[in-house]
């Protein structure tokens, strides 16, 4: 039976706790909060349910196995280092520290310890990101060309960081899990309007062999917009995670490129464009933080690394540091050493 | 009676040919095409219409007035100088010219002659772009925060140069005239996978003040997109082209932001988002070709300059260029000096 | 402090305790269902509650001043008229009851007792049909020429009645609100494929001065749609339940008709078609059960009729019966006596 | 060569003379209309078009081999007798005639003369119908359970015939070529407000084993509504005509029931529910128009009857007949001979 304790009981916490409690293999334990009304609000959820004020205390505690770090970034790296070194398993939410210098030293400490690290990418476990990396693997979209997000809405604005870091992580785990390559060079450009910190920013990635992703993030948009296009040689796939049932539309269009002789005994290149059946597949619509917690309870049991581990977390890290660099040079281009 | 000769009766020709032929206070006098079954085409359409092989000779005909040059990009220079030469307004297809100093020899030469030019940005005529234009003019967007538009859809490749002189002119004309500055700087990154020229590219622009644009142009999207964000500091408007009755939305949306003392004592940002009520204003429907031709006979009876003339043709060369050079560096930072 | 008692915690009865728990000048007393498992639920989130394995026993406490039936149809009259024989106000969920006969009983019987009836039409409760509301009372759609809602989706079958019964109720309440006059007529067609109850069903209602309704029902359709067009002499109306954010659309469209004489001296109509702006207006997105289950509470302190009480009920079990005795005809003109 | 004269050149007329001039196998002779600018039109367009002010002078024309009827539907009749009379094929615009003895007539007349008749359904020709008659053709669907078509918009009131002639026939006619039986009964309700004729309808038509078809048209609606559902036992289908990429859904969604004994020892219903993927196939993209002329100079080279002949066209205007005695009862179920 795996135990678990909660940091932080506020906005994002409680989902935490919700998915852990119902998970099978898995005791919620304890949840950790400064404040009292949080502590009560999980008290009355959860029969049995232990509170703490001090998360210090929680960490120390002989009767949880894992500790879910769910509180703003700057704690990241000292709450789970805690929890590390009294041997504890960490789930920590994204992104995954505030450096990757701390990256690195929770994942050694862990490894020391023989221990596992989760970071909380929960977009990987939707049923769309898993059809989509099923189609990946499968071939079905052919080479990919091309990765194209846009994630843009009204507020909320962070107080403490840029848009970068509060919106990007998602699509920049969702990119690293599917693109499965690694970037070589970032360039970033954004505004601010309203405080230091930009609130819309534009991102792109350079792959090997001309593959490029690029990501909007935006919070300051009227309209909400959740939609990813992946450019395939075979296939093209437009994912709108706003549609309730038809999140994945997957085209049979493409580009058929031959070069040839022209008549005017040039050189040139022939182009045509398929342009066939448009299928949307039927995606599995289970909560995808269910799958993640359990997902993390069955690592822990086994004691296997979970592929968002502490290194998943720590590439996403890496990424938004190369950002906020280039953003500092207007755009320039930032190389990305995975 | 302005007396129009048209030169190029492929794709766009037979457009500008029909719009010139159903202004007022203008003779649709004569066109020239290399293909005689273009030239079949237009005469076997229009009454009395002359047709010539070669444009030249056309050009030198003392029975037009003015040359309207729908020909590739890489002869309108030639072309438009002849045209000039010979004493005749002319009317050039987008981009104005390969280079903006070919750009500036046509300004100058039509300014000594005491001619008119005026580059083809249909889009600026459009219902959608005057209702902006009239929004912005009156205050109800209030300052501009930013530009972002979307132009993708898949093909059709040019053969002769890359996404951004192809799709980007469009955007860059909008934007040039309806955020009513100039841009600093430019950043573009882009890839390319079937030729030599980008067929996806991602430009942004800085203008002063924080000011920012951003243009997506695509080749190879499965789906067609023209949709484009106005976030203003009081309201907010997204333009979509493909909607055939609500191409725009003004959006009572936006966010209040107020420095104040929080309970730690600390100055902190106070934002809170206003969420109104969503307007889609009736936009006139007319064609905006027939609206820009007919101002352009208009321009030349008065022989007052259009406001999309050479210079705001120039404009887009600049940009354009600059776009080149920063994709040439992956995204480096060039000023853009107009 | 009125105190609550809910029969039936299966689908439904979960909703209607959760918000009358969560109303204020209210106690969520005691919850009454055959099933352990669902009382255990019941249990479990509210501390302190007390469950009953039978209804009739709840019924009969002194501490309980409300019944809400959440139960099968064929069971609301019994318990409704029990609740009010032991002095309770009741809560019944929609429609009613079976027939209008029975309806007629408990509306005199709980005139008798000096008790409350409240019928569960949530949608009168909706933040867009309040709106709706508002701009008829305020003669913003100019006198109402039809109504015409759909409301279909694939499943769910009901064991015991037809389509009619099960998703005509919603729209036939929101009608009956919004219109504001009593139908005259009904015609009714339908089909059935998999058992003697009808999956689709189409329904006609006259009211006065021509005015009419439709609303097409049908639990075999692949898409869901919850549409419901509002014609107005003045302004007409689109209101799309599922739409999240814009779900009322208000068009200034409409016909402007005059007689006059045309030139072969005939009379004849002059017909104009105004198409003017839309305006999508911000619609309050509070939990409708909420305001009617807080709107219950403040009816019963303050001893006043609902609006959406028994007589409001009764009207829509009249037009269920009517509804069937068109649909045993194929589609006969049955007139509605209210 | 088979040579087409037009009667009619108003707003329909320009269409189906630019298709006849465009087929093989065909001349496009001459035009006959009573007002000179339309005529004028026609000749400006059509080189060595004659053009006749008096159709009966143009129906005697031994120059001609097939009259198109274009014009308003009262006098379809007799300029359709006269054409067979003068041994002339004849074209007719929908609805075929103003009442089905009319037609029979004219069938009869034809058949006496040896001569062809088409009924201009042109939705049958389309690239959506094509596809759709195709999956019904090789039982994708399965057996057809209903049809559901909404055809609504605002204006154009006709104004001699209700909205039933105007817009109905369109859908009786794709419904009586896809449904393949012959309606048994039909029950119409309406209203109108502005004149005599209705301006909103409902129309079921009952087939044979509860196949049902409903049809909503409406000249009051704020939104152009063109969409139809199919819904088959196997899967189901959506026809959005307004959709330019998109006009098909199929979708793998249906019920499957089995009666079984439930744990109550009483028979019941166990019904699940089929949701899979949804297919949007490439719906080939030429003008209807333009497949159904060319088929009809085919036919009559061939000697063969169309599919969409005379008695084609006299199915719908018996349906259109059936649907005002309905609507003259407010609703009444009026059976239809076919």
């Amino acid at each position: 039976m795996v135990r678990i304790g909660v940091i932080g009981y506020g906005y994002w916490g409680p989902n935490i706790t919700r998915n852990f409690a119902a998970a099978t293999g898995c005791e919620m334990h304890a949840v950790a909060d400064y404040s009292e009304a949080n502590r009560d609000r999980a008290a009355r959820l959860y029969r049995g349910l232990k509170t703490y004020s001090d998360p210090l205390e929680m960490i120390r505690s002989s009767e949880i196995d894992v500790i879910a770090v769910v509180t703003p970034l700057s704690t990241h790296f000292d709450l789970a280092r805690q929890a590390l070194l009294e041997g504890k398993h960490v789930f920590v939410e994204k992104p995954f520290t505030s450096t990757s210098a701390e990256a690195e030293q929770l994942i050694e400490l862990a490894e020391k310890k023989g221990l596992q690290i989760m970071v909380d990418h929960t977009f990987l476990f939707t049923g769309a990101v898993r059809k989509i990396k099923e189609y990946l693997d499968q071939g079905v979209l052919g080479r990919l060309l091309y990765y194209d997000a846009t994630k843009v809405n009204l507020g909320l604005f962070q107080h403490d960081s840029n848009v970068v870091w509060d919106l990007a992580p998602h699509d920049l785990s969702i990119m690293d899990y599917l693109v499965g390559a690694d970037p070589e060079a970032m360039v970033v450009t954004g505004a601010h309007h309203y405080s230091g910190f930009e609130e819309m920013a534009y991102l792109t990635l350079y792959f090997p062999d001309n593959v490029i992703a690029h990501i909007s993030v935006n919070w300051l948009s009227p309209v909400k917009v959740r939609s990813t296009l992946f450019g395939g040689e075979k296939k093209m796939l437009v994912w709108n995670d706003l549609e309730p049932d038809e999140k994945i539309r997957l085209y049979d269009k493409g580009v058929d490129v031959s070069n040839q002789d022209n008549r005017s005994g040039i050189y040139d290149l022939l182009v045509s464009y398929r342009q066939g059946d448009l299928i949307v597949p039927r995606v599995e619509s289970i909560e995808a933080l269910k799958t993640e917690t359990q997902y993390f309870v069955e690592c822990i049991e086994k004691n296997e690394k979970p592929f968002n581990d502490g290194v998943s977390g720590w590439r996403i890290v890496k990424m938004l540091e190369a950002a906020d660099k280039s953003l500092k040079q207007r755009g320039g281009v930032v190389p990305i050493a995975l």
